[in-house]
């Protein structure tokens, strides 16, 4: 969250974080969205063309106003561009305005559709939940190397055997790669890939059979790690650790008296004795 | 559970409750599964189509006869109509009488075997079942919408990509977002979708290849999220708080018994010193 | 675990018993698996086919000699029959002393490879972890009926619908249960279903879209539903009650010593007022 | 961990555990990747074969100095040998010195390439992870052999019915088994295998449908009792018991001070009773 700024015009900091700012944002990410969708429609493109390419300007311009207004409002430039989400906005929005022209056309359109992602930056919920998401890449990060590891090799041996027999898949060793790819999923492994190799290589199934156990497995792996590690955060948020410390210090208190009634009753017996 | 009206007669509230009424609305509605799947037999339903007609009249007459009833028997309409699945019911039952004539057939077909979907809505233990299975879909509220604007960018920028190369796949925007579907299920996605494309457009793997990571990535982050759901559900259910509770409470008798000994031996004290 | 009989002979209590008696009859399970294996290959076994039958013969009467020592050597027939896993292999045994005669070769073939499955029997670790997998199909039941309901109603929905358009895939009721169940392994259900469906019936997509939604979300929660099972009983084994048990016995010693306390100063008390 | 050898030169031992030596040796397992992986490519290949040869020759004898420099190191060579990726490294290195000839370059080039598989026994974290794998293979030990008896009896069943009407897939029995093998993994098992069989023998689906709902079924367990192990181990790391140890320590303590007390108590009245 934003603090709110104090050197700063007051209704700034107000409009920004007012609700129906948001909206508004929202709407005209909406809007951005109907917009390149009807685009890919030769039907709707070609007689207006001109209409959507204002349409598209006037949404650049008011995306522009939007950025710059927060931007304003902030604290510190360097407090706004600490949250990654803001960059994104910010490249997404500016470059708009730099590759203009027609040699430019392929960039601008995905700049155009990438501004619909905006939609994550602008819903909290969601900027949340994508965030919360990232932070699990992290932890894939040693099994991502074993699996790589595994990829070049077998793409490797792959290439040396079966490059004559099948060339198509695998003819190079970026060819390879795509191939195990698509292997990995289980997608036409056995009908498309490996049925025609055999005709060729009779024991060609040991390498297929298994890259197939050894993937699935890896991957398995990856995906009961991410599962484990979400059970155990989501028991960690349960666990109600605060129980056994309360009976702990009402024990303590217990004690307490105990041992006051311990040393009267020691003074006393020095008091009969004496 | 409906309660037991009290304005209504007694022998109608105790029919609609009794176990042989809801046995043999389950024995209609199997006879209406069967009546259905027999229709799809040309060989059966040809020579036969008015007794098979006949048939339909008369397990629609008794459905309506037991949604009457049923009506009648509950304490209010409106305690009635609260439930989502007799709403369900009296709109599948009720419409097969306003649908008649030729030119309803289709709608008369489908809502002949919605009914058999009343089983879920007469059987308790699945009607239950179902109604946890659809308190489950709000929680993927968030991760949905994520995954529709997901699909939303890769469809725009598919159809400005791939529309010539392969018109079948990526022709219109609805065609590229049926086809990112089968891509997402990994169903022919390289050996029907890419493979073609790529010997036109070389780099489409790229487009193919982040689309699977994601979305697959996404949708396991979806799953993981529903298990993670169920499996914390279930460990509150199991939770045994009253125990350590029950320690408190024992505890606490004790301080009361200490702090009784503890105050009788200060006024014990002070008799003493008096 | 049987228990050893009384009224039996001891020595063939104790061959029963014995863990070589388990080997021999392993040894010979292993033997007629290898058996069968090897006839399916015509190059060995066209030459030998009587060899093939004599062993055949011998194997089937070495492990009817194994039943009948084992029923035997049962304290009752009855307890014998009590597992079903005994049961399996009486009827496995002896059905293939009935079925003699060329007429039966089939059904002859078919009972000598489940005469493999005995290892399952004979193995206790493999009998009781295939008895464990069959626990878990009970708690499948619901969900189970729900899926046939949902299978049934897309059925007649799907043959009514395209049988026409793909007879093939949706020409019988029976073909159209066949194709569904196609669709929900994913298997093909683009490339080689809907796609030349949606050819000719273009709003065809929702049909299939919906039901591989539906289908896998629910197959899906029967999955996590064994999954939650099966954490919720590895949890109930680990989770030590004792511990806490034992903490509120130690606090109701602590309480009876501090009443008999507090009681000898209540007379103490009147001792002293006396 | 190697313990620090004592009879040992003192700067063999500093430099064989030094950081710089295992960066140094990681990047010549990337140099030896990169090799082996630009070797595929006949362009860079055909006219450089010359200087690949040599440039191997040199990472292979590095790689020499570096297992002697190791093994000479250590403490004993037995506890060397211990580590089995030392066992690994040793094989892969030294047989790249006995292979030398035409006659042996497949056996080569695969050396080569699992030479780049030392860098998971040369980075400690992925060497931790696949130990940690490794050892999850012995649980599935069980249900492997299930799986084994499940795939050997439906194979040779397929190969009695199938044989004549699809010898592609269940010509023999290890066609069958590769066959059964691509069943399960779900890839064309109808449109690919099946449906021709259907055509044939009709009631054939009842084979492939009972083969597919087993299978999955099993694996499905084996996955969910890896979940179930790995949530298991994750939760016992994070009991805290000594919590409740803690508490039981705390009541004792009070419980001593209590008897004192009472003993006190005691000697009092018999004092005051004399």
């Amino acid at each position: 969250m934003e603090q709110i700024s104090q050197g700063k015009p007051g209704w700034l900091v107000q409009l920004v974080h007012h609700r129906s700012f948001t909206k508004v944002v929202m709407i005209l990410i909406l809007l951005n969205a109907l917009l390149v969708g009807l685009e890919t429609y030769p039907v709707l493109y070609e007689p207006y063309s001109g209409l959507f390419h204002v349409a598209d300007r006037i949404l650049l311009w008011l995306f522009t106003i939007e950025i710059v207004l927060r931007l304003w409002a902030a604290d510190k430039i360097s407090s706004f561009l600490k949250d990654n989400w803001n960059i994104f906005d910010l490249i997404v929005i500016l470059s708009g305005h730099f590759f203009v022209g027609a040699q430019f056309i392929t960039v601008l359109r995905i700049l155009r559709i990438l501004r619909v992602l905006r939609a994550v930056s602008v819903i909290p919920s969601l900027r949340k939940m994508v965030n919360a998401l990232l932070l699990t890449i992290p932890a894939m990060g040693n099994i991502g190397l074993l699996l790589s590891i595994f990829f070049y090799i077998y793409s490797v041996i792959g290439t040396f055997l079966f490059a004559d027999a099948a060339p198509e898949y695998f003819g190079t060793l970026h060819a390879s790669l795509l191939t195990l790819f698509q292997v990995v999923t289980l997608e036409s492994w056995a009908s498309g890939v490996m049925r025609p190799i055999l005709a060729i290589v009779p024991w060609s199934w040991l390498y297929f059979v298994t890259f197939i156990l050894l993937g699935t497995f890896v991957i398995f792996n990856l995906f009961v790690g991410v599962i484990v590690t979400n059970i155990d955060k989501a028991n960690e948020e349960d666990a109600p650790p605060s129980e056994v410390k309360e009976l702990e210090k009402q024990i303590a208190e217990l004690k307490e008296v105990l041992l006051q009634i311990r040393e009267d009753q020691i003074a006393q017996k020095r008091q009969g004795s004496d």
